[in-house]
Parts: structure tokens; sequence; C-alpha cells
């Protein structure tokens, strides 16, 4: 069965980068939000990407860009989301058959459960999570820490409500990981490096 | 500055052997019961008495009554206790002078935070709870499952009682730690080996 990590993440955590720092590290496949909804979006795009998977490259660069730090709530409509949820779900699943991956988000720990995944959740002090903002991007330029704040936790609600609407379990909450990472002032190269040797000694 | 790694944990978790194992490793002293029979030596109380308070309760009931219907016995309660944390934080702070060392419970995280410690937190399932518990204490043998919790439960409300009261914190909260890691089915030998790692790796 191929080896699967799932990262749960605050906004500005550094979640994301931790997660491609560690597949690029393990030679795992990568896939986040973006890269899920753009797979849903273009069944092309998704030939592509698992061709490029299936030729055992699974981390060379891939054209979708990067680094919307405030991706937008999602409407609850339920009929339509739910849509999403369920094609998003084979995607994931799919994505596992595939090859080994580190998965970002999209309640891929609770999609995925049934296949034993190391599951971690990444979180950080509200001041290091608006300082992580801000330099991400740059449109948080001249946001206030107190409206930047603001954003965050309308965005920390909505996967909590999300995550509680799919999986019934409380987002963040530690019984649901194997490892719950605080990456307050930590430098996420550094911190990957560390799960990865976790991760190693765990697989031995 | 000498470096310090502090350890809270669920009862049965594991969290004491990790604690010793990664003291071991790293060469670090090691600290728990020695603390309490630091204080025993300090005061008349009995050493049992000092654990009793520390472990499970600090407004434990303590047996001299006060002969005054207006006062509420609490109070002197409160003193008792409290005397003993300050002595506690006193000793956990000089020990913190003397050496790097892994010092487990007793709010040493809260009582050491000025000092940067590598705060860790362990967790599990109420099942691996409660089978480390059983292989732990042959006392346990003859209890049920469903009371064997009972007691663990009864520790965890204890531990989170008097941690909120000398810290105004939550117990457990993944906030207040660095890593928090779930111990379920784990082997705390190769838990130990891979948060050294980690911890080596962040000391860099």
């Amino acid at each position: 069965m191929n080896k699967i990590i799932t990262i749960g993440r605050e906004l500005g955590s550094g979640g994301r980068e931790l997660g491609k720092r560690i597949a690029e590290k393990l030679g795992y496949a990568y896939y986040d939000n973006e890269i899920i909804s753009g797979i849903a979006e273009k069944t092309d795009l998704a030939e592509s990407y698992v061709k490029q998977i299936v030729e055992k490259n699974p981390v060379a660069n891939f054209p979708i860009t990067i680094g919307h730090s405030f991706y937008p709530p999602m409407n609850f409509n339920m009929d339509q989301t739910t849509n999403i949820y369920v094609q998003q779900s084979n995607i994931i699943t799919e994505m596992a058959d595939k090859s080994d991956c580190v998965i970002v988000g999209r309640c891929a720990d609770f999609i995925l459960r049934e296949r034993n995944p190391f599951r971690i959740f990444v979180y950080a002090s509200p001041k290091s999570r608006i300082e992580r903002c801000r330099q991400k991007a740059s449109e948080n330029e001249d946001v206030s820490d107190r409206q930047l704040w603001r954003n965050i936790r309308r965005v920390d609600k909505h996967r909590a409500k999300y995550y509680l609407f799919y999986t019934g379990r409380k987002w963040g909450d530690k019984m649901n990981y194997d490892l719950c990472i605080n990456t307050t002032n930590a430098n996420i190269k550094t911190v990957a490096e560390a799960v990865v040797k976790l991760i190693e000694i765990e697989q031995r």
C-alpha cells in the first residue's frame, strides 16, 4: 500500500510549505486545494498530472500557480459543495492509489482513513500566522494586523465548518492527528527535515 | 542557558517512558518523582501526601479541620497546596539551572516558560491508554476496562484542574506545546528516537 501523509493546517502556519518540502524530500507526490480543484475542473490536466506521477517523477514542477493566501470561502450551497466534495474525494483516492503522496487539506486524513495515513496538523500563534500571511502575499501589505487576523479567522472558521460537515469531527482536535506541530517562529525547512526523519524512523 | 524539554502527558500515553528515553538518549537529567521527593525533604509533609496533592488535586482534602464556620475551609487547603506549588516551582527552577533536563509534568512548561523549553504533550486513544495502564501495573489485572477508564479519566480531570489552577491555561491544549504526539499503537522507543532527531535538528 502506498505511503500517505496528510496535513491539516491553520492559515499562516506554513503547513503548505511544510507539505511541499516533505514531499520533495521523500520523493512523494504533492497535492493541495489548488491542485485538486484544478484536477477536478480539467480532465486533461488530471491526465497530464497523473501521467507525470506514473512516469515516476512525482514532484517535478507542475504548472499550477500556488500562492493563494485566502482561498475563497466556499458558498455552502450544499448540493453543489457536496458534489465537489465527492468529486475531490474520488480524485484524492485515485491519487493515493497511484503513488506515495502528501496531501494538504481537503479532509484527506478522513477520506483516506482506511489506509492508515500519517496525519499531521500544523498550527502557530496568531502573531506568527499574521507575519507569515504578510510575507507570503503582497496584497496583504496595506492591510492592518487586525483586519488580517479577521481574514485569517474567517478562513479558520470556514475550514472548521467544512471539516465538521464532511467528517463529523472537530477540525484541529489533536486526537484526529498523529502529530501536531507548532510552527511559531519555526523555520519550515528545518521542521520538514525533522518530520522526514521522524517518518523514516516510524516507517522502518 | 541549559536546554529544557518538558513533557505533559495523559495517563497511559507512555509520556513518562518517553521522557526517560529522551533524557537517556540526549544525556539530559530526568525529573518527575525526584522533584516530589525534593519537596518532601524540604517540608514536614509526607511524600505520599505531597504526591497526592500534586497528582490529584490542588484543592485536595486536608486532614486538619478549621473550627470557624464562616471561613471557607478551602482557604487553608489553598494555602497548603499553593505553598507546595511554590516550593515545587523553586525546585524545578533549581534543576533547570543545574543542567540540561527533561521534566515530566508538574506544570514545568509554564514554570520555565521564560527559558524557552521545548514543550511536548503526549496523548493516545482511550483503548491504547487502557492497555498501557494494564501492562504497567499488575494491580490493574482484575479491574474491568470500564473501571480502569473511569480511573484514568479521574486522573485526567485532576491534572487538568491542577494545570488550570496554577497556569490559567487549558491542560492539553495544543497551543501550549511545540509538539503533540499521539502514541496510540506506537512503540515509545521508536517515538523517543524520532523526537531526539527532531530536537537535534531544531537545536542545530
